[in-house]
């Protein structure tokens, strides 16, 4: 198995040419204090030391070994504890944390690059960061003063952990029907008790504390959803001067057995009276979580993308290393009993679909952690609400397409390797293994689609596409006469077959058509992530057209012919998809129960 | 997780109403003799009750459990020996055997629908008849009077296993540059020393003897695959009475740890001088195991196809029993806290695809199976000839895009559980995990593309497939005038669109594009595997149309729906697959090893 490499090449491409962070950082005040291209490259530099040395390392026997639960305690796999502590030592879980309680505040497009290359690394670690994270980021936007200043710092700071914990054996998708119940105390807190299930690193060994942000629903509270509200639980209690006190009634009943990331405490976590603090309005949970939700769901898009990276540079070093047959065009290596298999078509073919979608979704989560900068950081107005358009448009993307995305890039990776793929010593099987549970949580790839057909497009009468393809019609504008000229004209005809397509289901909506965006919705979201990996493969192209005599020349020329393999071989897709959004749901839906 | 049942009802449908064996099997006296339609059902009620009762309870332990290795012995999971015992009691070993040597000699169509059931209900254990089966299939046709005699009645009974020793660790697709060599003695017989890896069921406690078909080179053999032969080496001699005699100096020295089918054991096997028989001709070896591989090729795809149909009965089970969110035209079961997930249009959209493939793939293979019977069976010359050509045409095809279709399907078969298909106690995952491996053994499915594209399109100018693409333009002539004529169009379009692209193939492959077929091959595959699918259902049309309002209407009318849902939701992938092999190989091929 190859050792796992953080792209820095790469990510720099996307940071400092596609993106100019440079430039965007130096235009928003509160972002040009705290960093800029050197800084970040210098984190960069050192996350991928880390990444590469320290965690990869990790991967293959974490998989085998897993966690171990033994009356309520979960042992996590060797290493895992040394590594969390490296990453608390180097202050990284607060990365992106908020300054004012000891974050180092910086942009989500440079922690996005941290993340890719954890998740790349070893997905099952990987989650204790992104969910300490997320967890985070709702207790900064929705709690109080007092549990902020009481809990953010030591979780910025690894000493605590975060876990989120929503679902119930009976409620997964569908939070309105929880029962867990938080009923008031004297003194502002709440007795919260219920079983959640599936809840990742809800319990382990390697901080002082957990903090559960968990759903609850208080004895009076409204039915279905608009009755949930957020509560924070500790498994430990925390005295006024910050120290530990008593457990509280918190407890992990077990943990499943899983498909893949094995080495992830997976919990069943019983709140037994547990004392919990409200974080945010009551009734008011669900938006509370979905504030977590959303990071998190850029977070699980890049999670898939990571680990597809890290297929991709197995492959590429078996594909040059395993001898087997002659190429087509005669013998490359007469020396040898048979060439590399790097030289036969149909391996080149995986090979290039793995870089084609694996460096178009780099760009992708990106530019759409580039919005959620700005959302955050901006002071112009106008660039902020279409920043917050953009973000509500391309979070479901991000997450559902690059981890199908991602699946589909693994599998050819590990098919590479033939017989091999299938032997769990290489780790191509893990790969699979572990990305197949981004296209599942955290909200499935199925209800991302529904979000971005219903929510984002049909409810707003298709706002926030008209934007984006705005946008992408002037990028076309601008750069057609230049290496992107090549690919103008098809970026351009995809972009309108998108615009009708959302029109069409609009209409059809409108129309009482009442299955027409669930009939639609996952053809729809993977058209419309094929455009956008096209308008990514274009803008890398407008950079890239006029390096490629240059130094770096081959670094440059690569991905002229990457995006042509792109648009050749994959964007085809978008007319299958288009014939099949079109159909409608009639046929899907005319079967009675029974039937089945 | 829903208990398999054998898909009695459809495989009736498929034998009776769409191939109508009663009249093709009396056509063929050799058949007429063995088998007709009366017999044949019976045999499908007792497997199908076997593999529902028998088997299926074993497969999710088992996987667990696994095979255990010590000391050169492997260990089977709980029940294994005992189903086998229950296999082999019932002459079930010897279905497709020539009666000669004790076989039943029933036809490839039927064994097609046991092969389904078991494969179905445990694919572990499914390897160890379809790999019997196979090695008989290989002695029978190649070996001596004297070594069928000696080999195939305990095969045929069970009493024997049988195993394939083709790969060794250098050497996979390539099997030109085996290593392992065979030297003359002077009785006859071979000494055979070599490591062969990755061969399944190599060693086990089922049987009383493994009866190994080994690939080795004589020490004065030509290079390359030309100079390979079949051996037939027990792992327990046998004395001229049929006794069982000393060891043979054949041995396990381990096991591999695998992504799926885990309770099977793939083995490393050492040959050290061990005594082996020329099965076939010297250097014919490739020949004599590609009778063998090629009876394995439908094999495994129909191995697919069981654990897809098993995927298939366990997400319906699901959908109509969770209880999650609400129809988006209204509530449909109010009185309960939520509607059944099976009124989500994106759940009938999973649930629909998976019935799509897995019925057009049950007629499929059973076509496939027909052209196998009728090349062995018939006694029309030119019959013969063309289901020869068929059978070479279709199997790659078989293999490849059913076992593709059968991964997508367990994907979404897995996806309809939500978080809970990720866990193992719900079996979902096991079926993702095990269907993998079908993709990439008896030979990658990207070496059937190459096969199909290759050495049965390219190299005889597209003859099997016109003559192929013949038989369905007459039946759409014949049908398009029923209930096949709303399909009629869009299949004959297909079809006109199938010898095109052929064609332009062809025409680059002998123009000197040295890429042309690889570059094409996976994409011609997938396009060629579509078209063959829209040919079954209007086959299936064709039958059912006229029923849709008698006795079992609700049957019928499903099958003119899931046709329809068909042509509407996964054939328009054939548009994209077609731009797609025309873009050529260009920007596959253009860059240098090291910019990867």
């Amino acid at each position: 198995m190859a050792e796992f490499q953080a792209p820095l090449r790469d990510m720099r491409f996307v940071l400092n040419e596609v993106f100019n962070v440079s430039e965007l950082w130096a235009s928003m005040p509160r972002l040009a204090e705290t960093v800029d291209a050197e800084t970040a490259d210098a984190i960069l530099e050192e996350a991928g030391k880390i990444a590469s040395a320290s965690l990869a390392p990790l991967n293959r026997e974490a998989d085998e070994q897993g966690c171990e639960w033994v009356d309520g305690q979960v042992t996590t796999p060797h290493g895992f504890k040394e590594m969390y502590q490296l990453l608390s030592d180097g202050g990284w879980f607060g990365l992106g944390g908020n300054p004012e309680f000891g974050g180092m505040g910086m942009p989500k497009m440079l922690v996005a690059q941290f993340e890719e290359m954890i998740q790349g690394a070893c997905m099952s670690f990987g989650l204790s960061p992104m969910l300490n994270a997320g967890a985070c980021v709702s207790i900064d936007y929705h709690a109080s003063q007092a549990l902020k200043e009481k809990y953010l710092p030591n979780m910025y700071a690894g000493t605590w952990a975060g876990a989120m914990d929503l679902t119930e054996p009976h409620a997964g998708t569908d939070l309105g029907i929880i029962r867990t119940k938080a009923e008031p105390n004297d003194d502002g807190s709440y007795n919260v008790t219920g079983t959640k299930i599936f809840i990742t690193w809800g319990e382990h060994d390697m901080a002082e504390n957990i903090i559960h942000l968990v759903l609850a629903k208080l004895p009076d509270a409204p039915a279905g959803p608009k009755g949930i509200s957020l509560f924070l639980v500790p498994k430990i209690l925390v005295n006024d001067d910050g120290s530990l006190a008593e457990a509280n009634h918190v407890s992990c009943g077990s943990i499943e057995k899983k498909m893949g990331i094995k080495a992830s405490a997976t919990c069943v976590m019983n709140f037994d009276g547990a004392k919990g603090w409200l974080v945010g309005e009551l009734n008011q949970g669900l938006a509370c979580m979905f504030t977590m939700m959303n990071y998190e769901r850029v977070g699980v898009g890049i999670q898939g993308l990571g680990a597809s990276e890290a297929s991709y540079q197995n492959a590429v070093a078996y594909a040059k290393d395993r001898l087997q047959s002659r190429s087509p065009s005669g013998a490359q290596q007469p020396e040898k009993a048979a060439d590399p298999i790097i030289v036969h078509p149909d391996v080149r073919r995986m090979l290039m679909i793995q870089r084609a979608l694996n460096e178009a979704g780099r760009a992708f989560s990106t530019y759409a952690a580039m919005w959620l900068d700005i959302s955050k950081y901006s002071d112009d107005e106008a660039q902020k609400t279409k920043a917050g358009n953009m973000v509500a448009l391309l979070t479901p993307v991000v997450k559902a397409f690059i981890t199908d995305k991602s699946l589909e890039s693994a599998i050819h990776g590990q098919q590479v390797f033939g017989g091999h793929g299938f032997i769990r010593e290489w780790g191509q099987e893990q790969l699979v293994r572990d990305i197949r549970i981004t296209q599942i949580y955290e909200g499935t790839n199925g209800i991302q689609a529904m979000d971005l057909m219903g929510r984002k497009t049909v409810m707003n009468g298709g706002e926030f596409v008209r934007e984006y393809i705005a946008e992408i019609e002037a990028f076309i504008v601008q750069h057609k006469d230049g290496a992107v000229g090549e690919f103008a004209m098809a970026l351009s005809d995809q972009v309108a077959n998108l615009q009708q397509v959302t029109d069409a289901v609009i209409a059809r909506a409108k129309g009482g058509d009442k299955v027409a965006v669930g009939a639609a919705a996952v053809d729809y979201l993977h058209l419309f992530g094929f455009v956008s990996y096209a308008y990514m493969w274009a803008r890398m192209v407008a950079v890239a057209g006029a390096k490629t005599s240059g130094a770096d020349a081959d670094f440059y020329s690569a991905k002229i012919t990457t995006a042509r393999f792109f648009f050749q071989r994959l964007l085809p897709q978008t007319r299958a998809l288009t014939e099949q959004v079109l159909a409608g749901g009639d046929s899907m839906m005319a079967l009675k129960a029974d039937q089945f």
